[in-house]
This record gives C-alpha cells, sequence and structure tokens, in this order.
C-alpha cells in the first residue's frame, strides 16, 4: 500500500459522490483528516451523524488547512463555492472537482485560484441514481475510471498525487484534454441520460396508455431507462447547460442515425435493421470484457437457479 | 396449488423463451409431458442435453398429441410454423405463442388453424438480452405480466385455462385487444429498443471517440443502452417489421420531444429542464413500488458494504 498523498481531506458537497470518497478513504486505513460542508443544514447535520466528515458551517472554514479541497458540487455551484474557498487557500494546496463537464469547471474555478494554488478538474466515471449523504458508498469507485483533465501548465508532480489519490479509493486513473473529456461523456453519459428522460417523459405523456400499464409492463426495456431517468434534476440540468455544445453535437448524430432506422422500418428493409443490431452487439461484449459491466442476464436482477 | 390444465405442451422454438417455460413447468411438480422442437439440429442437440423437453425431428411432430401448442419462434417465423403443425392438430387443442407483438400474429396464424382449434395469442413480458436454449431459467416469469390478446369469439373457458398456465409458470394475466398490446409495447419496450441500438450505433461510429474510450467510460450510463442493444438481431429485426405502425407513431412522439429539450438546452431554459427531470422520476418511484424492478442502485450492481 503506498501513502495517501494529502494529510487533510476537504469536501465541499456532501451528497453522492462526496460520500463515497468519505467511506472509500476510511476503507484505505490511512491516519487522514476530513473536513466538509454543504449548503443545507439538514445535509450537515446527516452528515454529522453518518461521521463522514467533521462538519464545518462555511465552504471557507472546512477547506481552512486541507491540503486537498475537493467540490462535489453540481456543476452550476463550482464557481460561487471556488469564491467563498479562495480567501482561505494556501500555497501547496491542491483543489480539484468531480464534476461531470470539465471545459466549464476550468473557466468556473481556476480565475478565482490564488497564487500557488494548483486546480487539476478531475471526474470519476461512477455514479448512481441516487443522492445525498446516505447515498454513498465505499466500493463506489472501484475498478472505474477516474478521468483528469489538467491543463498544459499543470505541475506534474501535482497530478501525480491527485493520480495516486484517486488510485487509492480504487480507481483507474486516465489524462485527458477537457474538450475531449466533454465529447466522450456526451457519448457515454449526456445524451444517453437526455434521451432516456425523453423516452420516460413521452410514456408519461401518451393519453392513449396508462401510467399504470406502462409501469406494470416496463420489464420489457422500459425500466432501464426509468432508472437513469430518476436521477437528479439539478445536477443534469447543470449537466446539460454546461455541456451544451457536445450534447447538442451527439443529439444531432443520434437524430440522424434514427431517421435512418425508422426509414428502415417504415420500408421494410429487414436487412438493414439485422446488420445494424448485430454490430452493436460486439460493443456490449467489449464492455463486459473490460470488466466494466456484468454479464449477468438482465444485470443480475433475477435469482438463478437452472445453469447456463 | 391448482391442477396444470394441460397434460401435454409443446414448444416449437428452443431458444430462451421456450426454454423458461420448461424450466418453470418443471417446477411446478406437476406429471406432464413436454415435446418440442427447433429449426437447427444443433439447438435441438442442445435442448436434448439439458432435457428441457422430448425434442423432435419437425415442429408438426412436437405438436401432435399436445393439447396445448407454444410458438416461441421470432414473428417472422410464426406463419410458416403455424401452417406445418396445421395439418397435426386435433380439434380440442389450444395453440398460444409467446410473440412481442399481437395484432401481426393473429393475422399471421389464425388463417391456419382447422376447426375445433382456439388460437390465443400471449406475450409474457419477460425476458434477458441473451437467448438460445442454454439461456431459459424457471424464474423469468415470476412475477412479470403475462398479456393475453384473445379476439372476442374466443370460448372464455379456453382462455380461462390459459390464464391458469401462466399463472402456474409464475405470472400475472391480464387480457387486453391485440391493437391497444402493440401500442403499449411500442411504449415501453420496441421504442426504448431502437433507440439504444441507434445510441449505441452512434458510439460506435464517431470517429473523434475511439470504441476503447466508449468501452472504458460506460459506466455513466451508456451501459445501460448496450445491454438493451445487445438483444437477438433476428427477433428485433422482426419485431420492428411486425409492430410498424404503432413503432413509428412513438417514435414520432419521442423526437418532437427530443426536440423540444435539445431547444431548452440551446437556449439556456434551465428552468424546463429542470420541470423536465422532476417529473421523469415519480415513475421510477411508481416501478420499484409495482415490484417490477430493485430500488438498488445501479440495479445492485454494487456490492454493498456500508449503511444506507
Ligand atoms: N451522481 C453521479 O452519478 C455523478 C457521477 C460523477 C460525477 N458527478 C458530479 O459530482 C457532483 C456532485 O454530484 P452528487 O451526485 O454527489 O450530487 P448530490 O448527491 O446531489 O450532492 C450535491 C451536494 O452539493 C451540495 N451543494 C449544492 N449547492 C451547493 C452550494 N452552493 N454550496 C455548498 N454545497 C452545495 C448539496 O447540498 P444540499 O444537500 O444541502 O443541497 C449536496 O450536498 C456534480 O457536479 C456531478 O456532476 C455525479
Ligand atoms: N427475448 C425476449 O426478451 C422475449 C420476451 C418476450 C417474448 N419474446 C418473443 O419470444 C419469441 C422467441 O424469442 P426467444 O428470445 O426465445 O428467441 P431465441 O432464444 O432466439 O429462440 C428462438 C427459437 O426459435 C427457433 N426458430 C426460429 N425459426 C424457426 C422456424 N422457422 N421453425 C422452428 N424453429 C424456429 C430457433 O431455432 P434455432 O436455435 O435452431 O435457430 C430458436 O430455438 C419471439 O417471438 C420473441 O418476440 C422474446
Amino acid at each position: 500500500m503506498t501513502t495517501q498523498p494529502f494529510r487533510h481531506v476537504a469536501l465541499i458537497g456532501l451528497g453522492l459522490i462526496a460520500s463515497s470518497i468519505s467511506h472509500a478513504l476510511r476503507r484505505t486505513g490511512h491516519d487522514l483528516r476530513i473536513t466538509g460542508y454543504a449548503r443545507s443544514a439538514a445535509t450537515r447535520h446527516r452528515a454529522a451523524e453518518l461521521g463522514l466528515c467533521e462538519v464545518r458551517d462555511s465552504a471557507a472554514e472546512a477547506a481552512a488547512g486541507a491540503d486537498l479541497v475537493i467540490l462535489c458540487v453540481p456543476m452550476g455551484a463550482m464557481e460561487q463555492v471556488a469564491r467563498e474557498i479562495a480567501p482561505v487557500l494556501t500555497p501547496g494546496t491542491v483543489v480539484s472537482d468531480v464534476g461531470s463537464v470539465k471545459a466549464s469547471v476550468l473557466e468556473a474555478v481556476a480565475p478565482h485560484m490564488p497564487t500557488g494554488v494548483t486546480f487539476i478538474p478531475a471526474h470519476p466515471i461512477a455514479g448512481t441514481e441516487h443522492s445525498g449523504p446516505d447515498a454513498g458508498f465505499a466500493e463506489l469507485f472501484d475498478n472505474r475510471w477516474c478521468l483528469i483533465t489538467p491543463s498544459q501548465d499543470t505541475n506534474p508532480a501535482e497530478i501525480a498525487r491527485l493520480r495516486v489519490f484517486w488510485e487509492e479509493l480504487g480507481a483507474r486513473v486516465d489524462e485527458m484534454e477537457a474538450a475531449h473529456h466533454d465529447l466522450v461523456l456526451a457519448v457515454t453519459s449526456h445524451a444517453p441520460h437526455l434521451i432516456a428522460y425523453t423516452m420516460v417523459g413521452v410514456a408519461d405523456d401518451l393519453r392513449r396508455v396508462t401510467n399504470s400499464e406502462v409501469i406494470q409492463y416496463s420489464a420489457a426495456g422500459f425500466r432501464d431507462f426509468t432508472r437513469i431517468a430518476a436521477s437528479d434534476p439539478t445536477m443534469w440540468r447543470d449537466v446539460f447547460l454546461t455541456n451544451k455544445d457536445a450534447t447538442l453535437e451527439i443529439l444531432g448524430r443520434f437524430t440522424e442515425e434514427l431517421f435512418a432506422l425508422q426509414r428502415a422500418i417504415r420500408t421494410g428493409d429487414g436487412d438493414m435493421l439485422h446488420a445494424y443490431f448485430t454490430r452493436t452487439r460486439a460493443i456490449r461484449r467489449s464492455i463486459v470484457q473490460a470488466g466494466q459491466d456484468t454479464d449477468a442476464p438482465d444485470f443480475g436482477r433475477h435469482t438463478r437457479k437452472s445453469s447456463r
């Protein structure tokens, strides 16, 4: 086991991601101080009850004295929080975040950082549809990727420290440019979320099919969409507003492709459909092989007794 | 426990659904004969090895003497199979199916049925992304719905027998008109599948994002789409071609709604997005409450040690 590269970690925002960081940090067994702050008294109270961290009454108080400050708030709150903590940050401190969009967080946070303080954006590709301080668990980051998007002039030694930090939490770490990150995530996360929200909205809206029918017969595929579409509305509003261009680009491509498939259905082009559906299977196999999902049918929702 | 209303069940097609019916029938403990047939020698051989049924060399031989024949083949093969078994069917026999589309199966099968034979279409709303004789398991239908879509002149006593049959397999049974079934399933299954296939196709196509990036960073939502898009290409080609109108109608509504959300992103209308995402959450809660999915975060993919 390597040594934790930081002695005092401050978590600003105490929801799913921050509470998971806290649990995963405790799991390392390192002697380490964790302070934290969330906007509402209710969340702060609950975080204290759960023993997630030493809870403070402001972001600045939580950040004071920390050698790593992680911003774990929705994208839209990043700039305000950066302003609030700036006065207490001392040279040598690393500030990072866990936001789902990277180019905009760099713009929102970096200008507020005092000299000697390094801001390194990061994004753990791990989450669930639940949120809040109760939702976290130590295993969230295990075997998942954390993407770090430093700017070109960032001190490599500081990047290395943040890398070790995430590896200690169970993650694998990769580095890429912020703009490329935002395009990749538009594909693997942002567009799929918007599509799922849309499909669930359509189902909810359709007069001739009752909601109870939608609910009862959801096992045929729809319920997977509803899980995604149950994610936090504030977080997702902010993601789409801050990753506007890449999301709209991917949705444009999606619509084009959907029209081609609709045309194949309309004209009865079974060969085109069959070839398309065969190609998409290969991607699934690779994801299972890469350890990024289970091969159990239906995500293992069923208890299976018979052999396979 | 009620008594099995049939003494000899024939399964035409021996894939996921047929093998699950076989396992679930054995689980009831009733003394019951099961015969079966599949197109390829390989599948027939494997079905015999697994002890799914007494395997026969033609659909007609499998159906001979059965008092319930269930067609478990892709939608596009229903008519041919109906033709093949018609000569051996005797009065009093019930013929049913498990196809995902109901109006077209009625058209394809009913005209071939001899006098005295009742055809009652059925569709168990249960499945996984796997297929073939090895994919089945006894629990597949537990607590899932099976929709029966009899025509108006069907003898209620025969409907009642088929209802008991599916209840014995663990399912809950509901009746509706075939056309309404096809619209409901276009919403809960067919449109979501086409959308998932499309999104996975877009990801696979995009030059600026590599496939290895798509695969590694899939945990952010995309991997749920890939599971759906890993389903059998033949089955799904047939579903779209036989439920063309309802699928295209729902996809039309979907595109309309997607455009409205894209516009909200483009114009920065955060309130619209937030309200939309809040509404879709409620549907998820109802599905979990109705026992149609687990509330475990991320479908319980994670092993969780901390409390919640
Ligand atoms: N959920 C995921 O799947 C996921 C995955 C990867 C990255 N992320 C990113 O991680 C970040 C946090 O997401 P999460 O899922 O942990 O969200 P969450 O569970 O909703 O928690 C957000 C936390 O931020 C606090 N907060 C909001 N505005 C604040 C402000 N102005 N000052 C201080 N605290 C504030 C909230 O406090 P209150 O409770 O008092 O409102 C809450 O404790 C987001 O940027 C998101 O994009 C999320
Ligand atoms: N999978 C689901 O999620 C699901 C859920 C509900 C309903 N359904 C419906 O159930 C039906 C079967 O689906 P499944 O998932 O069980 O498919 P599957 O696992 O692919 O099995 C299909 C079976 O049909 C056989 N078959 C194909 N054409 C045939 C023909 N002309 N004559 C005789 N046998 C033939 C195949 O034989 P070979 O193996 O020799 O090719 C195979 O054994 C479809 O109509 C589907 O719409 C599926």
